[in-house]
């Protein structure tokens, strides 16, 4: 039997602006980037909410890609919507309006068939419902999680109890910087691993991702895309990599993780070349194979 | 016979206020930290200009390394000062005093011995003399130069027929977008290659480098350090691992860049680790190899 893949987060509909143009009603959402690319690599259990306005169309979308979503849970009123832009900064959304609609009501319960998921990435959700969720969960066996900057603010107790029962955390180099107080990457990385997870990810965007895994370090570039379209989803997209090649694997040791990392940063390059998920929707494993072989090419002395 | 390596570029001393304290009547200048990178690889032949408040004990210490100082040349006056900050930034100096000193008149004129030097690195001076240099040497196999904001502001042309006549530009991500007019490092390297050079390294301080190659892609990150004491010279320092390590192999071809360029970032880790060139000053074959092979673990999947 396949390893799979549990996700709890967003499902949403984008308003995005950025220098290639803008795009309303766009499939969004953490949980759906992370769920379409994970889907590449491993059966994935989705779990999030949307409201009486999303289109069947999407969840069709997502059943074709082998994502169960028996824990996608439809609620009276409208499904979260986001308006941002990248026009000024194309690493840093700004937001212009959220609406969380539904999701503000949103408590993640299982499904039966999920209980027992041994790969769990919790993406970017209020940290209490992390926890809510992760203990629904019986024994999972690697769990992954990713949060931003308004937890780290207004929720940092619940972050450090969270932080202590996961492997992994996931988060961009804004968010490590402010979450351990340090200016430097490798230190700000090592001072979250010492909170709880044997595994820290900083992203850095255009400049790629670091890795601190016990004592060892592991640093590797973004593959290089010359016209960036619209750069929503990229932390999830590549999170549903990175986690998908683990849960695909069953195994969770340094150069496994590597790896995997390589598979993310394909995932969010392939990602950010079109608005909303239109890119990951088409994808092939060729493509994702042929891009891997030249991340290392041009990674590689 | 020994390749040999010819660099033009500024001597000074600099008064330095980082994070880690500050420094004054610290040696600096583009071509003594190039000079002292370099030696580790290959005999350097350095030409520069000093007043006659400079020190013999540098030049002894220059010439300790296989550095040829018969191109630095001696004036009445003072030597070259630059006062300069990095508290707001460690990634970027903030300038507050540059008294040019002797190097207002500087006009470079190659001993006899350098006329035939096979490699040259035209550090960032004004590039009316980087082209008066690159007359005076004979026929050089491999020329790579530096160069900065300001020229690409008041001497664009000068610069743009320099950058005919040269092998291989080396500048950082700002002056990149700058001289290229495009926001995206990988275009704005293509775009600076069809302005002449077979290959452009953009440096990306903290976050590593890239280099275009005909129509290859190499990316690096930069060898990870938790306390940058002192930026000041990283540039110059890994221009100076990398062509060195050029002019020891004496093969210019994209494996060799590649390698050379994994050298450079090794010599710069090490110089903004210390205040001036302390680190370089030390530094020994060993560690070099040491760091080389430890930068391509933690870069390797």
């Amino acid at each position: 039997m396949n390893n799979s893949l549990l996700v709890v987060g967003s499902v949403a509909f984008d308003h995005v602006t950025t220098p290639s143009g803008n795009r309303e009603e766009s499939l969004g959402g953490s949980a759906t980037y992370f769920s379409h690319s994970a889907s590449f690599f491993c059966p994935v259990k989705l779990v999030a909410v949307i409201g009486d306005d999303f289109p069947q169309k999407y969840i069709d979308d997502l059943n074709k890609k082998n994502i169960d979503t028996s824990g996608l849970i439809r609620r009276q009123g409208k499904t979260f919507r986001w308006k941002g832009s990248y026009v000024n900064d194309l690493n840093e959304a700004e937001t212009i309006e959220t609406n969380l609609n539904v999701f503000e009501t949103f408590k993640p319960v299982l499904p039966d068939n999920y209980k027992d998921t041994p790969f769990v990435f919790l993406a970017n959700i209020d940290p209490d419902l992390q926890l809510n969720v992760l203990e629904q969960v019986k024994s999972p066996k690697f769990v992954a999680c990713d949060t931003m900057n308004l937890w780290i603010d207004i929720k940092k107790n619940s972050l450090l109890n969270l932080l202590k029962k996961i492997d992994l955390l996931i988060l961009n180099d804004g968010e490590a910087k402010m979450l351990s107080g340090k200016s430097n990457l490798i230190s700000a990385a090592k001072a979250i691993q010492s909170m709880g997870p044997k595994s820290v990810i900083v992203k850095k965007g255009e400049h790629g991702s670091l890795l601190v895994y016990e004592n060892d370090l592991f640093v590797l570039p973004a593959y290089p895309i010359e016209t960036v379209v619209d750069p929503t989803g990229a932390g999830d997209t590549f999170a549903g990599g990175t986690i998908g090649y683990i849960c695909k694997k069953g195994k969770t040791g340094f150069n496994d993780l590597k790896k995997a990392i390589a598979y993310g940063t394909v995932m969010a390059s392939f990602n950010v070349e079109n608005f909303s998920m239109d890119n990951l929707i088409g994808l092939t494993d060729d493509k994702i194979s042929a891009r891997f072989d030249e991340l290392l090419k041009i990674s590689s002395i």
